[in-house]
């Protein structure tokens, strides 16, 4: 198994046992994804902006206006921290201290530089409209010049990378396990729904099969 | 209607007419959250960390390890910028460059400082535990002296923030309206499912009426 190496800046320190530096483990957390919270620094402090994203092996893709403020800052930073957070169950313990989350999470630290050249250009948007939905890219208007070039792509190169994973039922202090005190787990999933077809739509214009995979995946 | 006032910091540039400043709708977004993405500078790197928290009026309370690297940073920064983001759906437009999302997302700038004050910090951690399930601090077992000293809550008072909301179908090209494309909005949200008990429990130990009635407003 591949590993991420391990330095200050992406040791897990608290909690360390969840944690791991395996570079499939954490590709299938990006993977499973829809948006990321990237942090960049504006007059010495750290704001933090959600955006989607899209995995190309040990690239991230994200997009953007040519004068997005968050992308230029990162563009002059030309580095990035970048978080993917999966919320799966509300741990309810006996006590109020031991109650915790059930999550698969992710830190990337990376390096920034703007995709110039126009097929991977192309191919980083063709990879982020796949990450929504995959192989949707196929099913709809690919963009234009004047959209294309009014698009900014950054590809963040993961250099390191650390994951923390918590998938276990509640853990009390022994004296609590005596108490009448409940405890247990709320499972919490982002599910999708059934396609709302745009009201403007040609009659008998179908759902692409794509989006039917999709929600059927991804359902309650 | 109260709002926030508009600064260089909080001031939504791109997709402006999206934004929101009104302190209502803020924190109705903020209270329908459970993790945040907070924002910290760590060897002039913007780091982001997903982490629990609650709202009381207009401040944020956070907790962890009295050795938190995060917490230790924001201290000494005595700043923090949070986001929190609802994942609503994905739209899919006709076109490529169209396609978009809806969410409700909030930022938050404020400022960081420790909550010592011995009735404010319990305060703080019933605030914590209630927001992960409305009342449920009357059913646990509260910290004893050793769990309350072991953990360092920080109260972020809230000086400015903004929020961005999406909540339309998809918005395509006048020429592209003609094309057989489908389009659409794939809702998505964030469910609980039905408690999973630990099973050590003693016999005959009930489910609290107010997990499950967490479990049944937020149901699929």
């Amino acid at each position: 198994m591949a590993k991420y190496s391990i330095s200050k800046l992406n040791k897990v320190v608290r909690g360390s046992k969840r944690a791991t530096y395996d570079i499939e483990t954490i590709n299938t957390i990006l993977d499973d994804g829809f948006l990321c919270h990237i942090g960049y620094i504006y007059n010495n402090q750290a704001i933090v902006i959600p955006t989607a994203y899209a995995r190309k092996e040990d690239k991230i893709y994200i997009h953007g206006s040519l004068k997005n403020r968050m992308m230029l800052s990162l563009l002059e930073a030309a580095t990035a921290s970048i978080s993917v957070t999966h919320l799966d169950g509300l741990v309810l313990a006996r006590s109020a201290f031991h109650h915790s989350a059930n999550y698969r999470s992710v830190n990337i630290f990376g390096t920034v530089k703007k995709v110039e050249d126009p097929t991977e250009k192309m191919e980083a948007l063709k990879y982020i409209i796949n990450h929504m939905v995959p192989g949707h890219w196929e099913n709809v208007r690919k963009p234009n010049k004047k959209e294309f070039d009014a698009t900014l792509v950054l590809e963040i190169h993961i250099e390191t990378a650390s994951a923390k994973i918590r998938a276990e039922g509640a853990v009390d202090d022994a004296e609590d396990y005596n108490s009448s005190i409940w405890a247990g787990v709320v499972p919490i999933k982002q599910v999708a729904y059934d396609p709302v077809s745009d009201t403007k739509l040609p009659e008998k214009t179908k759902i692409p099969e794509e989006v039917l995979n999709y929600v059927s995946k991804n359902k309650s």
